[in-house]
């Protein structure tokens, strides 16, 4: 048995002894040491993904952890190593998989949402899903490997270059990691936000960010750009305000990628589509080289995860501070520590200089 | 002076002289032959774009002429040169001019809406403007050069390439003359019109066509692409429901093209590009090569311009040709005759056979 924290029914999580069977053959067992709440994560607990979730439900995907066991035929992996894992489980024989685009296979196992997540003190997934952490990673910083990936997946996605100009319309903890992978692509980037908590931090990380509430948007973007508009826009918001900013931003052949998920449709201005010549990106989870391009993103620092990090709380506690996130407040990243049930283990830098919750 | 269809208010036309200055330097007089009616011209009738066409107007941008006179400085161009045009003036300065997209200039001054049309007997334009036409293509199929571009440049902007599966949503003139384009581009096409004559023409033409009234769009996709949806679609409706059949058929990774003018904000299933990475380009105009393109098209019958002609008119004619296009009814297209002011000069093959309006 191990203890888990799971979902049971909108609104309702609790913390309870699940089983943990062995590790099959090409699986392997993990104990997970860090795990982050993720937006869908919050998703589930709103009940808003009762039709996809079947509770009661492990939660989390965003991990690290160290292997424990190896099942039967497992090669090159062994009792200690670091790992995180890529949460994707595809069938290999769908339209999507025979094109290559595995990640967003027709019927894509996503460990975590459809299968039991890492929330737990161990956890068997197949091996085929390991990504390697280097030894001098920290582990804390290690669970933000899955978040950089996706903003890795982003940035790839529409091809932001050296020099481009590129707006993020929402600076929550995505947001804020593709500005930083943008910026690292060589990319001049603002951050459009509105939580002034998250602009100081977004600010503290050297980016230049724009409060839409009191700031006129396309006249900060006349001035920025010459009046030319930018190249690159992430639409990060998920809200029909930050589709329309996203949209006005982009100059003539802008690119638009599409990160955040809008559950219902929403109005677009298509007319500014025709006329400039955009373009629109949808942008959905990841594959290994974006897992292993934010590895080494996290690990030298040019992704400083532990910025991002606003409070870590023990297994125990999970359920508090999902709670504590449905009611908002000043926090960009919490961590789950799966390796104890007691108070809290460390609180970083970050919660230290009271952006905690 | 010289005879020219003007619009002079909200669904109001007359035919009246008009002055014609003579060339000035790097100008060419013109003696235009055919000038189609197209859906702009029909949206200046309507009244719906009196922001921007100074009444009264000659309208007309799909021509086909011989050229008359050249002003002091033109090169390379005598009187009785067959040519069509291409009605873009850019100012070679703003944002997207610097960066290579001149067609879509800030301040594009487009002949025919922004600045006087080819409606009339004689009409001056920059010898830029002027695209060769080959000796041996009828002057009445080159006036379908314009939509020919407009298709050859949506096309592209999009790669069709070899063997992919294309839906074209909209079986109008643009929707034909993209599905021929893309057809010669070796992809498979299917095109899905409401219209039953439309669709009959598009069958005469060797198209596979769709009635979304009648057909159950989803399942023939699925059926046709064995579960993957197609890799590219082209929003050239115009409606609401085009636009959300355009994304529905899409599979993973697939291409939107939108051609048609959406003058209000649409609601566009977001999820549906999030969750399968699509891609909506907007595409606006043409460029030189793609003109060039077009000619080359036309010229080989690869696009048969002359079955979608239903029907041609004399001059002054055109103000009832616009209100009968205006009242809907069984019409491709429509050209305006302007080197005769009396009866019908000829009726096409296809006007004989009844499709005339």
């Amino acid at each position: 048995m191990t203890l888990a924290v799971r979902y049971t029914s909108a609104r309702t999580l609790d913390t309870a002894p699940v089983q943990c069977a062995p590790p099959g053959p090409g699986e392997v067992e993990i104990a997970p040491a860090y795990v982050g709440i993720c937006g869908t994560d919050l998703h589930i607990f709103h009940g808003d993904m009762d039709a996809r979730v079947s509770a009661p439900a492990v939660l989390g995907h965003e991990m690290s952890g160290r292997i424990v066991r190896v099942g039967e035929g497992v090669e090159g992996w062994a009792p200690g190593d670091a790992v995180t894992v890529m949460p994707l489980r595809w069938d290999g024989t769908c339209p999507a998989c025979r094109a290559g685009h595995q990640h967003i296979c027709h019927n894509l196992d996503f460990i975590g949402i459809d299968s039991p997540g890492a929330m737990q003190q161990r956890w068997t997934v197949p091996a085929t899903t390991l990504i390697r952490l280097p030894d001098a990673l920290a582990l804390d910083r290690a669970a933000l490997v899955e978040p950089t990936a996706v903003a890795v997946h982003d940035v790839g996605r529409v091809g932001v270059a050296e020099g481009e100009k590129v707006v993020v319309v929402g600076g929550g903890p995505v947001g804020i990691l593709i500005a930083l992978v943008a910026r690292a692509a060589g990319a001049e980037v603002r951050v459009v936000e509105l939580s002034a908590h998250r602009r100081a931090l977004a600010e503290e990380l050297g980016l230049i960010t724009w409060d839409p509430a009191v700031e006129d948007v396309p006249a900060r973007i006349g001035e920025w750009t010459g009046g030319a508009g930018a190249e690159v826009a992430f639409e990060v918001s998920g809200a029909a305000g930050g589709v329309d900013t996203a949209v006005d931003v982009l100059g003539v052949r802008g690119r638009l990628c599409l990160v955040a998920i809008h559950p219902r449709p929403r109005e677009i201005n298509l007319h500014r589509f025709f006329w400039r010549e955009l373009t629109l990106v949808g942008a959905r989870l990841y594959d290994r080289a974006d897992f292993e391009k934010a590895v080494a993103l996290v690990a030298a620092g040019t992704v400083p995860a532990d910025r991002l990090i606003s409070k870590v709380v023990p297994l125990t506690q999970a359920p508090a501070a999902f709670e504590a996130l449905e009611a908002g407040g000043d926090v960009m990243k919490i961590l789950v520590d799966c390796t104890t049930t007691d108070a809290p283990t460390h609180l970083t830098d970050n919660a230290a200089r009271g952006t905690a919750i």
